[in-house]
């Protein structure tokens, strides 16, 4: 059976991360024992701040995808416990740098690091564990993950720089988002999956397959996320919502309703996101004609389309548990958004 | 003739980069170059943002270490091209980073990336710099290299995080002080010159020779910056002076004429540096205490000490023009000082 057609088959079943949980719940136990050593340093502030960081976040996703990839590939050793450390720390290290704010840009982030230790720290700590990455890499010693790491370091970067220009700008069209999407989180979900083939010393189509899976997966993931910054599911988890909307970030669901709006929805748009003058109310306009415009039911739409392309490529990955917990990860992704 | 011997023998000699520049003419303008395409992106910011820096870095003198490092050691193939690119964006990062500031922090710098393009271009366009400086080494091949930088950088952002920790501070002592600057600016020159002998396939010892060499070079050539600080030799040069005083920052000066002062000394130190409550004439106070209690002459004595441990390292290399540059360059550094 085809596996795309497996995921759309099997998603009425209520997928979980359990069985993702289980597959690698010693190998990420490992992966943090890890990271908490190796983000060490006799200079204090640097695993204070970086622990305060790590531990804030959360679900490991992207080194589980490495220690997974590795598993599906039937790789046996311990390697890939390093390299998904390194994944982790430049997830976090994007991060600190993600908080930088400038003088004008005060607005969000309560408990950010950033608000704690200030943006110096939070600038210098993350280099820290960029670099500290990278050593991590050259003592696993392959050139070939060094190569596929740093090359994503540096398209996340670009896709970060990106995102700053589209920021606050409306007549950002589709592509130009998911060009940002695809550099700033995709790259690395691409990475972190394809190394898992390399470690594994797998065929390079099978290194190209993972490496498809994860830059799909991670679009999809994405627009999920950008779905649930609008949606009451998210509320109902006591997560907050409207973050993006409040900083006047051009998400699709913005792109499309802009796109189909009238001159006086878009008059909306421009005053909120634009200028940044919002005022009581405007949170639940925009969730109003973000639903009457289908922007949030059609951006699911294609996180179901990239789900499907993620699960198109596994095709010629062995069949087997591994496979069907990846496959599996793609539905759990896209369930968040109901 | 012992070779610190020589350098102290011909300091009388007035010395000069012309030397090294006619040295490495040829191989530094293929780094001009390297550097301009290397920087490049689709993204628009990041060639303008990274040329405003790298064209206002000035001298070069990290990637010309790298050069002559290589040159001294025999080297006659063009790895050390692109490595010594790889050297100039690691400190270009460094500087862009370096020039992120906090919200109670906004006193100094008004050309510098920062002011023109904000906190956030300059911390994401540094990512992208020092990414591409792992991507440009990778593409070199050599581990050991990798090794070499990567170790570098994560002891650059110890360094940065070190000082930030005692920036106004006026309790801060000199081996506090010495630490923060061989990790934030001696580290990189040691790892310049240390990537020359690895290029060059030389023995351990040479490697490690240079490393030691570029070590001390390193923090004498710091401790002349701080001393040109204060320096009206600096502001006939037409170069501004006081930076350090205005930003409460803590050198060598600072801390042994704290050290040395009496009760009234020590209250303008803090009400300056700590408090940063400065009016004016308060820098030419600063100016006559550092000149009185010999903060300034024992600085500038104590980089001639390290400058001679520099010259020391130097000894187990081959006798030869290229080796008399590198001394010559050490008697350079710290003649700036008068």
């Amino acid at each position: 059976m085809d596996v795309a057609a497996r995921v759309t088959r099997e998603s009425h079943r209520k997928p979980s991360l359990g069985a993702l949980n289980a597959l690698v719940q010693d190998d990420l136990s490992a992966v943090n024992h890890l990271i908490v050593a190796k983000m060490d340093s006799p200079v204090a502030l640097i695993p204070q701040l970086a622990g305060h960081v790590v531990a804030a976040g959360g679900k490991r996703l992207r080194p589980m995808l490495t220690l997974a990839s590795a598993r599906m590939c039937g790789y046996g050793g311990c390697r890939h416990i390093a390299l998904a450390a390194c994944v982790e720390f430049i997830h976090t290290a994007t991060l600190l740098h993600d908080d930088v704010v400038d003088d004008s840009d005060l607005r969000r982030g309560l408990a950010s690091a950033n608000a704690l230790w200030g943006n110096k720290s939070s600038v210098l700590v993350g280099d820290f564990l960029f670099s500290r990455s990278f050593e991590l890499m050259v003592e696993d010693g392959s050139l070939e993950v060094l190569r596929i790491l740093s090359r994503a370091s540096s398209i996340i970067a670009e896709g970060e720089v990106m995102q700053l220009m589209t920021a606050n700008n409306t007549g950002t069209d589709e592509a130009a988002y998911l060009d940002v999407i695809r550099a700033k989180t995709a790259q690395l979900f691409a990475a972190a999956c394809e190394i898992g083939a390399v470690v594994a010393d797998r065929p390079k189509s099978e290194q190209v397959a993972l490496h498809d899976y994860g830059m799909n997966f991670g679009i999809a993931f994405q627009l999920v996320d950008d779905v649930l910054d609008y949606s009451a599911k998210q509320m109902t988890l006591g997560k907050s919502i409207g973050d993006d909307f409040r900083e006047g970030k051009i998400t699709l669901p913005v792109v499309l309703a802009f796109l189909r709006g009238d001159e006086d929805e878009r008059r909306f748009w421009n005053r909120t996101l634009e200028d940044l003058d919002q005022v009581s109310g405007d949170l639940d306009r925009a969730i109003g004609i973000l639903h009457r415009r289908a922007a949030l039911s059609d951006t699911v739409m294609m996180a179901r389309d990239y789900g499907s392309r993620a699960a198109q490529a596994l095709a010629v990955m062995p069949d087997g548990r591994e496979r069907q917990i990846l496959l599996d990860l793609i539905n759990f992704c896209i369930e968040r958004a109901y």
